[in-house]
């Protein structure tokens, strides 16, 4: 087995979730899964960056990290570089690219991917805007390199929707893929049917920090849409730019509906699809739809997320998990790097 | 990529099953996921056995074992080898054991899967005799000769509830495995809440080839034992033989208890668990529960099954599909194929 030398880019909640579980379980990882790693760079806007080619005390880091803010605060190695010569110059083998999303551009992490793959190194990232925008261009840069790129975090954290469809469920003949794919407006529908109206179960989401600031992107569907163009893409084969599929939020359901639609045996629920058209072609949409109590889609409840596939071997065949959170996406990058280290074996 | 020469031992409902789908998708299985393979050979004790080193046409071959029972009958190759020469002599390097199963003694499917072992060749079964019994012993064989072998199937059939906690799951801190893994009597308990008497139900299932024309496995909990027993000694590292956990069916369970308890807002349920107690032993059992009806087993009707990990970093993972039938477990074998196609590159 390889040794894995891991340089992140990044190290905010989503970084240092993962590194927390990695100081926990270095033993039980090389023990159960033969899985050897040192954390040997660590470059971030904000804090600062270090490389040591030797490894880092990674508690240690990550104490002064949260005493300090500071990266450089780090006794050992070199200090300063930015992310790219972090990526070319760090005897890195792996790079993790959880730096901030910007789904209109995908920059810079998509640069961030590129600049890792051409140099031979395998990649993992939660960050969406590289795999919303690129991930084709990416996957076969990952192939011409002959290195591996994972990103099950960008759909549904940590719960393996994606790598399901992608690997466990291969040649199952998956034709529709239909689920809940955002906490935050779940959580929203579950406290309005509680009794609570929109604003203040926006607000009570906005203070258990499901929803942002802007809430826009969850409660407009746009989340949602990036999260199912990405299975669509990739899982579905389809070639769906992330603005063409119809996307409606949830900003216009009332207590009123909800309350009709349980008399009437129905939950509303923000659904994101998408199907596999008799011509071959995907179509995907985001909307709210009336569900029959009945369905296991129906009883999904708070920020949980859940997404079936249809096949044509299995039926119907569901995965229900968190689908954010600072732990579950920093999970999500120990869960690929582990399958690389499965793959991988020079 | 490697080519597979696949070698069927035994050719019931679940090795055709499999062989209708590789018939099926054999160029999108090569264009999709770089899979080559031909099936070089069959052994089945009933229908007799055919090795051709060039490999069969398998869709003629499929007619013809349909046409007249005898394998026999396919126009070349050489007859009459039994199950252990197919798996030493003939040029086959993926050896499926899909013939009878015995969960007293495991045999001969033990046997069959150590030869191949021994020989150097990948197993993927859904016989669960030798999972159930014998696990360790063959995956450190395997190890042993730098091989792979895969068991999907033996676990609600293809499904992918084994491969999330072995793979996709891998260090996300398992505590525990809870779920409905037997269709039969999931079956049963469902006609039974919407009128029908336990009899009744059993024979209907039995009509619709859910139940044996033995039931006494499904009814008394034993089959549900021996999924939860390997998932047990396989995803949460325990050492439990296959008849120690208790082990309680679902025959006690009458028409007035099940309308009793839905009127209290709960659903009986046959629930077979597994967890890891403090001391970091693993108790296992099976039983009938009564789940609230807001909890997601409870909504699991029918013939489905489910299965719910229990985890330190994702919190709760539940996975739900079909628990058995010939191309499920078919396309179990498929599945884990693939997985090995992906982890083999010589």
């Amino acid at each position: 087995m390889m040794e894995f030398r891991i340089a992140f880019i990044g190290f905010g909640v989503v970084g240092q979730g993962l590194a927390e579980i990695l100081v926990e379980q270095k033993q039980m990882l090389k023990e159960r899964y033969d899985f050897d790693f040192k954390v040997v760079a660590i470059s971030d806007t904000m804090k600062g960056s270090v490389f040591d080619a030797q490894g880092f005390d990674l508690e240690k880091l990550l104490s002064i990290v949260k005493e300090t803010g500071k990266i450089e605060d780090y006794p050992e190695g070199i200090k300063g570089w930015d992310s790219l010569k972090t990526i070319t110059d760090s005897t890195a083998n792996l790079i993790l690219e959880v730096a901030w999303t910007d789904l209109k551009t995908g920059e810079p992490a998509i640069t961030h991917v590129k600049t890792a793959l051409k140099n031979k190194k395998h990649v993992v990232l939660t960050n969406k805007g590289p795999i919303a925008l690129a991930v084709k261009e990416l996957l076969a840069l990952a192939e011409e390199n002959n290195v591996e790129m994972r990103f099950e975090g960008t759909v549904l954290s940590g719960t393996p929707a994606l790598n399901l469809g992608l690997y466990n469920l291969a040649g199952s003949g998956i034709t529709k893929a239909k689920g809940i794919v955002n906490g935050t407006t779940n959580y929203i529908l579950t406290e309005m049917e509680k009794g609570m109206d929109y604003e203040s179960a926006l607000k009570q989401a906005q203070e258990l920090g499901y929803a942002e600031a802007d809430p826009t992107a969850d409660v407009e569907g746009y989340d949602a849409l990036g999260k199912i163009v990405i299975l669509a893409n990739t899982v579905m084969g389809a070639n769906l730019s992330k603005d063409e599929p119809p996307c409606e939020g949830i900003t216009k359901i009332t207590a009123e509906d909800i309350t009709k639609a349980k008399a009437e045996g129905f939950r509303w629920k923000l659904i994101a699809g998408a199907e596999i058209r008799a011509d071959g072609s995907v179509e995907a949409y985001v909307r709210p739809e009336k569900i029959p109590l009945n369905h296991p889609l129906a009883n999904i409840m708070g920020p949980t997320n859940a997404l079936t596939y249809t096949t044509k071997y299995l039926g119907d065949v569901t995965i229900v998990g968190p689908g954010a959170g600072r732990t579950p996406t920093g999970y999500a990058l120990l869960a690929d790097i582990l399958d690389i280290n499965r793959i991988v074996k020079e």
